[in-house]
């Protein structure tokens, strides 16, 4: 049940260094880990040296580099460049550890098995962000405080759950372990649906004279995701369409209540109270600490899914029973 | 066209000390006024006495004050509030100029209408708030760098209308002139549609489990105004109800239209991209200040309500041509 040195300090192959890729790589070198990556662009590859990181545009190489080192690769492609990744891996790397840092867990799921690289995945999700992207646009600090989700699907393997459970707590987030399905409900509820509604508001303000010279606060929080890419937003939301779409008509059933409702002059109190009620509680939704659960005990897994769903969160790295001992 | 002195340093009776009133009277005391007020609480006006403001639970008293003194007076009770304060207005202070901070604007003007209180009358609207409420929530700086909505409805007075501006300006607002009606359409857009999308998305949020658990800064955002008290939201979407519906209609429209093409697997593209457009054209939406007009002059009002329009602001007085002189 101890550490191995090869989990808490594993050196890190990140694939893809935009905004998130670009933002771990700062972070784990921060937290003094080895690491190294690769991006298709030049661009980004001579700022990423410039600043003084080890960074590539051969791909191959950088795997090859990865599997002679025992690293946790790190998958920081948006979602349509994934089975391209996932076939260089499976060439080069196939028996490293994986992650992903991909909004969207169960379509990842899907294509890492088609790639025949389950046993040695744990699909990752950490949940911070801001409306740029790009090298440029990265900060070592970016996972402070933020939730990383970790996947607890029946497959993970407990050393590589706890390796990448490192990773995310020297990055400085906490880690929330879920199942794949249930983060994609959860992911929709609240990043896919705020975008849409973020949309659709900045959509609407765009017809009506006087909207913008009239717009203050409640206008700007609630329209500044709709400042994120276009693309990265489609492919979020498309991606995870089986999870958004009874989320949104949720959400559309109570707007068009309150929209007759409105019609007839009675008043919105379901729809405002409802709301008001909700925020109210994650206000106060508490946080605790899962501390007793050992990886890779019996259980573990459901163990993790049931903590995680109740709120729990993972501080400080929990001890290992590893199956590969 | 100089300013004279009874213009620039009106007097100030502010007609209750929640947030917004409150904020005013330290504010309007900050910048060198003579401001007092009544608060119909105990609480509100003993706190504000305990922090050295001129408050009273008297209202009578209050307004027979406003009238020796020709002050200004700002009314700023909750809607349902506002006939009763018109009859005590008429009754003990019918010819000091009278202005409003309420959200809505056309029902107001009804109200002041039907209190025979018109002529001294300019509506006005302080585009900024926390979710927070009462005389403590208070703060001076509230209205800086806030857009201040002064309506340019046929009916007003220039001297009156120079001596709000004045008060807006000295409490660091910039003021956006507007006919009521089109600032009603604008403020269903972009404040009480946001209010009503932000208390779907927290309803909703609240009925998927592991969606507190893994809920960042999109969901903070997207809700933040979720937490408004119930009774202000409400008030304010269903007293301009006539204008929040066809803005709400139109935001239902684009999100189902998306909510179809989700479920057919069709790229949201519409929505993202309308969203995103009109979000970075809002980012770089320029406020040209208003310089050349002389309030009271031929056509001032019209002149006023198009230069709104364009996204025009007044940062720096500009002069009257008074019309009781």
């Amino acid at each position: 049940m101890c550490q191995p040195r090869h989990v808490t300090k594993t050196p890190v192959c990140v694939i893809g260094l935009g905004l998130i890729g670009g933002s771990l790589m700062r972070a784990a070198k921060a937290a003094g880990r080895e690491v190294f990556g690769y991006n298709r662009s030049v661009e980004g590859v001579d700022a990423a040296r410039l600043a003084g990181f080890d960074a590539s545009t051969n791909l191959d190489e950088t795997l090859a580099r990865a599997a002679a080192v025992d690293a946790l690769i790190v998958l920081a492609v948006p979602m349509p460049a994934l089975p391209l990744m996932l076939r260089h891996v499976r060439e080069s790397a196939a028996d490293c550890a994986l992650t992903d840092v991909t909004s969207v867990k169960g379509a990842v799921h899907e294509e890492v098995a088609k790639a025949g690289l389950l046993a040695r995945f744990v699909g990752g999700h950490p949940m911070t962000g801001t409306a740029h992207s790009g090298w440029a646009a990265g900060d070592a600090r970016l996972f402070v405080g933020a939730p990383w989700v970790l996947s607890v699907d029946d497959h993970v393997d407990p050393g590589v759950w706890a390796t990448v459970m490192h990773l995310a707590l020297d990055c400085g987030s906490f880690v929330v372990p879920a199942r794949s399905d249930e983060h994609d409900a959860a992911a929709a509820t609240i990043s896919h649906l705020p975008h849409l509604l973020a949309e659709a508001l900045a959509a609407t303000a765009g017809e009506v004279p006087l909207a913008f010279a009239l717009a203050a606060g409640s206008f700007r929080d609630g329209t500044r995701v709709a400042a994120t890419a276009p693309d990265l937003v489609r492919a979020m939301c498309e991606a995870n369409a089986t999870h958004l779409l009874p989320v949104l008509d949720h959400a559309l059933r109570l707007l068009i209540d309150a929209r007759n409702q409105l019609a007839q002059h009675q008043p919105v109190s379901e729809l405002v109270e409802g709301g008001h009620a909700a925020r109210i509680r994650y206000d106060s939704f508490s946080r605790p600490q899962i501390v007793t659960t050992v990886i890779g005990a019996e259980e573990w897994r459901d163990e993790l899914a049931a903590a995680g769903r109740a709120g729990g969160v993972i501080r400080s790295a929990l001890p290992v029973r590893d199956s590969r001992g």
